[in-house]
């Protein structure tokens, strides 16, 4: 390369962000004048082993997108430098439109194995082209959602920030990342575009590196807390309780310096925090905070405020945002129904659910969740709310459904109090029981014919 | 949301992808007039554990991008916008160009505990400003190429093919992991848009929707065979061997049909591919050849090819999509030298190598690599190979060595057996001296002063 291309992909290559034997099916399809209507069905197969339930995100982000696909001429170029397609099918890709509907779970819901997370029902060689960029968003951001949610719950209520942005996957990964923070309940973020376009605050403190290039830390200290009253200021560089002593120091010779919080990156976190804790407190700065980083997850969080680290707010980077424990999950977007007739492979050990379906929670006393049932989708039950809502309709989307997935975190918030308590323990869980997810009785019946 | 803002990070957006106190040390340095030239050294402490080497991989890359930030007017107005930054600050940032010098290894290279990457020379608010994009491009294509060049050496010779988009997370890491993956040495990709940009042959097959979409699988594959000669054929729809069968029994009545491949993705993959191998071959259909996938890595890969199972070509998703056993890496871009004076951090525990660097690599007998020196960059040794190159200089791109980076291939396919044997095995190293990377005389007495 003289110099590297465009660095991310525009809504315009949309269309080719997809698998090539999807566009060979395509071909395929449009040959053979396949054109009846097809429903598919996005699901995942297993809990990740070291989890209890995951958070559904990025469905309605997805289907918004995969429905705004078109074929552009620059597109349709490139497919026809490859040589498999013929122009007359490239002349109807040009006309390509999504006219179908797409059924999703709200932004944020708790979901479990084999529960549709999205349902697209639409003709077949429309349904099939967006197989491919859906799971690919659907994957990236209810992977995130699912694991900042944890590190959310085990931090019990302090405020646990987005450090992230190095270590994640590509740009990508780094910036729509933010959007599932946000929906999992992080207090901020210090990636600067991801905060801005995804409405999370920006956070942020100071590096070594800035310690280390002045003369002093002393002088650095000053300088910063000069530059930015409130600070944070970043004291493990050399020794912890000595860079304290220096913040404290530094305030009694400059008392109209003001500094809310230092930060811990590095040694025993938890003994750490008590010690500067207790030089704090005896100089009079209880009000001072201290934020911990460097290599935190759920269990290394709860394990500290367990043993009484006085931590005010967590710094979390790389175990979030490659969700270390579970960097994938086993997605599939499933052929459920063609033609009006419902369709499965049948595979030893796998579950596969013919049909529309329709996702049912039922609530017991005081709004609490009892349990789910996955049924058809023409079902209804007295005691159950469906979750799946037809968010794109006739290739549109509906501007209602589509407004209410920015009240993802909102959704969350209100939602985890109400799962079994089991549920939002940080363990793997022991019994499959804790939350009863059943087939309805005609759901039964047609998996069974 | 009404409707989903643009998908993607536009070149005129990366001086936003970076951490707050990129910026708000940006604005310190300026406030202060620290305009003394710094050195960063990007580098990793630690060889995960399941791995023997990794390849340094998007280093150039990210250099490259980072050598022509810019700040746009629509940038500085979001900044302006936070209240945190001063507007003769931003009057300044409008002017921020890179104008340092950045040493890289090139696109491919074996690298191993503590080796410097990249080395950035540069005015100290330059060299800081691009510290997270970098680290976020190195880490997604260092991570991917080094778990794939395992899946290449385990498939000893056969094709190995990127099913990954799916599962990859999110657009950016699906688009430039193809990069990375051709460095690596896969065959193919699936993802169009990938390869098409990254230059990787597209590769694909059909998947069960088809097969389910039609009344039957053998008129989907009769259909399927016609619109593509010498197709891949998937035949694990219901059962395996039944799908053999049908094959077998299609190409008997239409003998016109040329079907080259066919694809297992489900079940015991090496008794499948024994037992479809025979049948084929009992045929006469010797030439046809067997693709596997589902749930493949290196070591079920060298597992299959151990046992004999006659599998021509592997086509990897997940497992290597999100490298799996090793999602993410402990990169660290650190300060090393400011105003002429070596600068670390010294933690316990940790190595931190202070002043600008160069790394050798010793030949052997027949050009075998023996082991590496960490050495001070002026440095020069008789028998070993500098890899750090100046790719930018005053802000400028080298374009003879940007060239070398579109041979990254090359350069691994031609390096990997010049490492020593050991390195090129799957399990994990039982000792640390099977490669020794020691520091030069001058830097060891550099690091301890």
């Amino acid at each position: 390369m003289s110099e590297p291309g465009p660095v991310q992909v525009a809504d315009s290559e949309l269309a080719l962000l997809t698998d090539l034997y999807q566009l060979t099916m395509l071909q395929a399809y449009w040959k053979e004048a396949m054109t009846e209507r097809a429903t598919f069905s996005l699901f995942f197969r297993k809990m990740p082993s070291s989890r209890r339930f995951m958070l559904a995100c990025g469905q309605q982000y997805a289907a918004a997108l995969a429905s705004r696909i078109r074929f552009t001429p620059a597109a349709l170029e490139c497919l026809d430098g490859m040589g498999r397609f013929d122009s007359a099918f490239l002349d109807w890709l040009a006309e390509w439109r999504f006219t179908g509907d797409i059924w999703t779970l709200a932004e944020g819901t708790p979901v479990f194995p084999n529960e549709p997370l999205l349902e697209v029902d639409a003709p077949i060689a429309e349904a099939q082209l967006i197989e491919s960029l859906i799971m690919n968003l659907v994957q990236l951001e209810t992977v995130l959602a699912s694991k900042a949610v944890r590190i959310v719950l085990a931090a019990r209520g302090r405020p646990v920030i987005d450090f992230g942005l190095r270590r994640m996957h590509g740009i990508d990964a780094a910036v729509r990342g933010v959007r599932a923070y946000r929906a999992a309940g992080l207090a901020g973020t210090s990636n600067v575009l991801g905060g801005l376009r995804h409405d999370l605050p920006l956070s942020g403190t100071m590096a070594h590196s800035y310690i280390l290039a002045h003369d002093s830390e002393t002088e650095a200290f000053r300088a910063f807390a000069r530059h930015y009253p409130g600070t944070t200021l970043l004291v493990d560089t050399h020794d912890t309780l000595d860079g304290v002593r220096q913040v404290i120091a530094l305030l009694r010779d400059e008392p109209e310096l003001r500094v809310d919080a230092i930060r811990l990156d590095s040694g025993d976190l938890g003994e750490l925090a008590r010690d500067c804790r207790a030089l704090l407190d005896e100089a009079g700065h209880e009000r001072i905070k201290i934020v911990a980083s460097s290599g935190l997850d759920e269990f290394k969080i709860a394990r500290l405020l367990e043993e009484g680290a006085p931590i005010d707010a967590f710094g979390v980077g790389t175990r979030m945002g490659v969700s270390a424990d579970s960097p994938a999950i086993d997605l599939s977007y499933k052929l459920v129904e063609y033609a009006g007739i419902p369709r499965v492979k049948h595979s030893t050990g796998k579950v596969n659910l013919p049909g529309r379906k329709q996702l049912f929670r039922r609530q017991g006393d005081a709004g609490h969740y009892i349990g789910d049932v996955i049924a058809r989708r023409d079902e209804m039950f007295d005691d159950a709310e469906p979750l799946l809502v037809p968010l794109v309709r006739g290739g549109k989307l509906n501007t209602t459904h589509m407004a209410a997935a920015d009240q993802a975190r909102e959704r969350v918030e209100q939602t985890l109090p109400r799962l079994p308590e089991g549920l939002r323990r940080l363990e793997p869980p022991t019994s499959s029981t804790e939350y009863p997810v059943v087939l309805s009785e005609t759901l039964q019946r047609l998996a069974a014919s």
